[in-house]
């Protein structure tokens, strides 16, 4: 059975790097798997991308924010995730809804309550399966500095910004435990790959979350 | 006292006119007034209007568009219109959510419960006076296929849309009749603008909705 995968976390916790290992990993079991990433994943969603990631931190308001990211989850939604997942597909998403909710809900503001109404209004698709790769702000943010991309807006907003992103995510793994499955990405980049791969391997054999 | 007025119909029907001889006949009687557009009116909203207004007709789903028009309408309220407000200036914007409202309420798909809640979260802020500029479809079409802007998405859609609008609007001015002034604008544009001017004053006069 084809799943629906995401990987979440601070900017510079490597799930990027682990999203794309994990395809790697399926791909030489034999499994049909796309990978993707928001803000983007479809043409149009890639458009709205360059708005949201360039440009001056106070750009947008987080309220602007959440609906600019909510109408590019839907046409990533409807281009590219339902449509794979129809043809039997697995979808391995670098970031979906859990950033939004961390990001504009609890952390550029306390609109966790926009962002919930809007997401089952416009949505309503979850991951069946998250994995929070959770990692030390002070590394992370030398990491995401290192590779200075020009799409450095949230970067921007700073280190105590990263420190309340991280705590954000803990308690998003803590309040989706039945989907999340919290990693410690402070370990070498294998050794996470490993843990992993396992984890999605037996989701996929049981067909659900771990 | 500063009002909030709107111009709605379909493409072609004189409105954007009507909206900039109103503007310029306030301020001839000495009326603080910003004229304001959608989507657009403010740097990052006139941005997303580049997504909206140009490329294919199937570029974006009804619900992205609801998406994106709520994103604009947001950044055009924060930066332009509530600023402009609360210094006393007069807002004239050459469309507002009425046109999502018949839009992608009405016309494109049968959304207007989303377009509702979304304005309801989002948006909040209604229009003290809205002049319904209606139009005969093919004369609206061919007035605006005359003047091919680049920023033709929505007259793609074809005539038998156009006709569907129109009913959208006249449908709107009804059910929002206590703000909404119907105009026949398939008259000679001076007189047009006369009864615009007359009905406006008066609102500005008395400090509310005709």
């Amino acid at each position: 059975m084809a799943l629906f995968i995401t990987f979440e976390g601070i900017d510079g916790s490597g799930k990027s790097t682990q999203a794309r290992l994990l395809a790697q990993s399926l791909r030489n079991d034999g499994t049909d798997v796309i990978l993707t990433r928001e803000p983007g994943g479809s043409p149009g969603a890639e458009d709205i991308r360059r708005l949201l990631v360039e440009g001056d931190p106070d750009r947008w308001s987080a309220e602007t924010e959440i609906l600019l990211f909510t109408a590019a989850r839907r046409d990533h939604l409807e281009k590219t995730i339902l449509p794979a997942l129809a043809a039997g597909t697995t979808v391995i998403s670098d970031r979906f809804a859990d950033s939004t909710r961390v990001y504009q809900g609890a952390t550029r503001g306390d609109l966790r309550g926009h962002v919930d109404r809007l997401h089952a209004e416009m949505i309503g698709q979850e991951p069946d399966l998250t994995f929070v790769v959770d990692m030390d702000p002070g590394l992370a943010l030398r990491r995401g500095l290192a590779r200075k991309s020009g799409e450095d807006r949230f970067e921007d907003f700073g280190t105590a910004f990263q420190v309340k992103l991280r705590a954000g995510f803990l308690d998003l793994a803590a309040q989706f435990h039945d989907r999340c499955c919290l990693i410690d990405g402070n370990r070498p980049i294998d050794t996470v790959a490993s843990e992993v791969a396992r984890r999605a391997k037996e989701a996929l054999a049981q067909g659900s979350a771990p």
